[in-house]
């Protein structure tokens, strides 16, 4: 793939350079994808990408599924469908929310969508005017902040403690932004075990959020990829099973089945539903019924609650795994999560320590990480990194831990060699600080109130 | 699904009728699809849909590509990929562009997309602020139009005539919309066995609107589904061969292979292509990896040419079935044109008669089309009609367009007996051309120069 590579904005080999839409501006490379091509290489560990383990799947049993739709459905498997969803999956889709204490859903008010990513950009499609703020967790899901940004919206970041967004940080915010004029549109929330932080919100608190987005008319979305993945066992209850009306819930079977399928969805509200089935047929007119189809037979004869056990175990024990590395080796001063479920860990490091810069030096030993920048749309998170335990069996978790380590005390020993030369507030003079539309509160708030990323420690 | 009733535009009952985005007023439901319910009913003949003939596929043979797929690449196939599309995929695609005179292609210049529809919409989401014009044929694709309403881009007709695109008429609108200093980025066309018109550009016209635009810096999309299938047996040399640096060619496998797989792709100069993949990633993450390499590996392993051949021989004997029942059955003054390739017929009415409202009374006589008005994005088309013959079998198709021929017959009749009553110009009081921004040239411009709908005439 070509990329553009002037710092100073002309491409004079791009003859369509004058023609691209304003919005062509916002759509930029991805952090956590651009290292994946490096991160593949086998002898590193990555605790970088969010893939989950696919080789634990049945296949045998996958592939039979699909020869049997396709021998005995192909008719209906390999032409058009509509742009809503099958009918058959959208029900089937309406059980599995059931399990997060959606009981009242309906598959007329499902959506099913190319991945849980295809509805967050139908979502905004469908609310966002360029300027419309959207709200999100800091740190929060990276391609969320570029499909925000494709719409021109302005993404404002509000705290996070280790039970989650604060609502104290919410209703700032919000009266921030409304004496500002700004339309805010959409709450974006990872509410159980967050990407990238692992964190859950707490179950008062996913009502005190609720009853503040109601009272400003902020639509609540729900992205819900990993709550089945629970290592208590307990399904977390969803919020937008107290709240139907003023949320739009998120699914996914990228982490409980497959991704290579591409099959999430959206569950809305009734007349929001009907404009998202109107975006989507302008976006792809339909999706592969084909996949829609092999899940929907997988789900209906396969042991598939047994599957996400399965998953549970898998992913619980390398959690551990990771826990038990970061506590024996991590130096002083580094600070991480410890999440109930899902693939992440939010990893802290000592103040001063960029995660950015070190990245190389760690590709170098043989570990790659996602650095916090990534996951923030103002260049907050330079000191912090996304660690996954999703991919890597335990030893190898264990040893990317240890490089990790490693490097980070390399780094810390060098820092202090030259710490009289290196400015003493990092933070004050934060280059990556570009966007001038993205607001971040603990930049601009005195107040020592709002928990800051170094908040998220082992706890 | 629900849908919105209301005619004065409120809806009480939708809690987010006010945060709506201003685009999403451009988003409207396909009269197409909205046929499609009704069309199904097994005792009616569509001639409506476009579906491919999908129960001609060898399904044995797609069933055991897919389950070896699993088996032997599972943990790649069920797994993300890259926003880009499988690069073995994108080499192959590269192969089958070839067949159309597209010999340097570079697979890094290649993005896969759920279906073709999917480029457009990343083109347009690339290239398109609000109020940007978009030239089209009129008639033209009629969920092109869709995207382009979705983007808030003013579409344009420009005219055509039993050889498509008229140079002139495309001259004369540029020339008119640089005099309103409108911003023309895009001529979205469908140059080859055309829908809705079953057209062809011929050659000489090729290139001339290829240097039109070139000089009018005009991108040019080149949508080609239906390239391959080619009743004469020899291929269309695409536009894009002629043009490498001007043109974005879109192709598809949804009709030469199975529309359910949702694998279409775009070819563009290379930072649009960089562009685009940008576009894709925050859309939907990335394509489904399991259809990609189920193509990829279809493309590898099965006959696929001979497979074409049988489609081209099949839809050829359907398209000389409709030609010959429209020969034998409709009333003077219709007229339709004689599609070389590809899926659709145009028939125009005798002036005065209005297909859309005739079609209660052609479902009522078993028989379903696709009224002319849906291909246009300003009301015109009200005397002409889509008729599909890639669906149903030879004798359905006859069957269909003897019953078409009767209603049209009762309505000549119907119309005769009132005519001293109706208005003698239907076109000066159009009702549907309730959107201001759309233009068309045929309605303003008062010189007989450019072709009307009625031209295309079988020939």
């Amino acid at each position: 793939m070509v990329r553009e590579h002037r710092a100073d904005g002309t491409e004079p080999t791009d003859r369509w350079w004058g023609s691209y839409a304003a919005r062509a501006s916002g759509m930029i490379a991805s952090e956590v994808r651009a290292l994946f091509a490096v991160a593949s290489r086998p002898e590193i560990v990555s605790l970088a990408g969010g893939m989950p383990a696919v080789d634990a799947l049945p296949l045998d049993a996958v592939a039979s599924t699909v020869a049997d739709l396709v021998t005995s459905r192909g008719r209906v498997a390999l032409q058009y469908g509509s742009a809503q969803g099958d009918p058959e999956l959208r029900a089937r889709i309406c059980d599995v929310m059931a399990m997060e204490g959606i009981t009242d859903a309906h598959p007329d008010n499902v959506v099913v969508t190319v991945g849980s990513q295809q509805a967050l950009d139908l979502l905004t499609r469908v609310f966002v005017d360029p300027g419309d703020v959207v709200l999100t967790e800091g740190p929060t899901y990276v391609t969320a902040i570029n499909t925000f940004a494709a719409y021109q919206a302005r993404v404002v970041h509000v705290s996070m403690d280790g039970d989650g967004l604060v609502p104290d940080a919410l209703r700032e915010t919000l009266t921030r932004l409304a004496a500002e004029g700004a339309r805010v549109k959409l709450l974006y929330t990872v509410p159980t075990f967050q990407n990238p932080a692992g964190i859950t919100l707490t179950a008062s608190r996913r009502a005190e959020v609720l009853e503040i987005c109601r009272r400003a008319g902020v639509l609540v979305v729900e992205d819900n990829p990993y709550g089945l993945l629970s290592f208590t066992g307990e399904p977390v209850r969803a919020m937008r099973a107290d709240d139907p009306d003023g949320v739009v819930y998120l699914g996914s079977f990228s982490k409980t089945l497959a991704p290579g399928m591409r099959v999430g969805w959206a569950l809305a509200p009734a007349p929001v539903a009907a404009r998202l089935v109107l975006a989507a047929e302008s976006a792809i007119l339909s999706h592969s019924m084909f996949t829609q189809l092999a899940v929907e037979r997988y789900l209906a004869t396969q042991p598939w609650p047994e599957q996400i056990k399965a998953f549970r175990e898998m992913y619980r024990d390398r959690r551990d795994a990771m826990l038990t590395a970061l506590a024996e080796t991590m130096p002083a001063g580094a600070t991480w999560t410890r999440p109930e479920g899902g693939f992440f860990i939010w990893l802290t490091l000592p103040d001063g320590v960029d995660a950015k810069a070190m990245l190389p030096r760690a590709i170098a030993a043989r570990v790659a990480y996602v650095p916090g920048t990534g996951f923030y749309a103002d260049g907050s998170g330079r000191n912090a990194m996304r660690l996954s335990y999703c991919y890597p069996p335990p030893e190898r978790i264990r040893d990317g831990v240890r490089r990790l380590a490693d490097v980070l005390r390399a780094e810390i020993s060098l820092r202090q060699t030259f710490a009289p030369l290196a400015t003493t507030n990092p933070r004050a003079t934060n280059p990556r600080a570009t966007n001038p539309r993205a607001t971040n509160p603990r930049a601009t708030d005195p107040r020592p109130a709002a928990p800051r990323t170094s908040d998220f420690r082992d706890q």
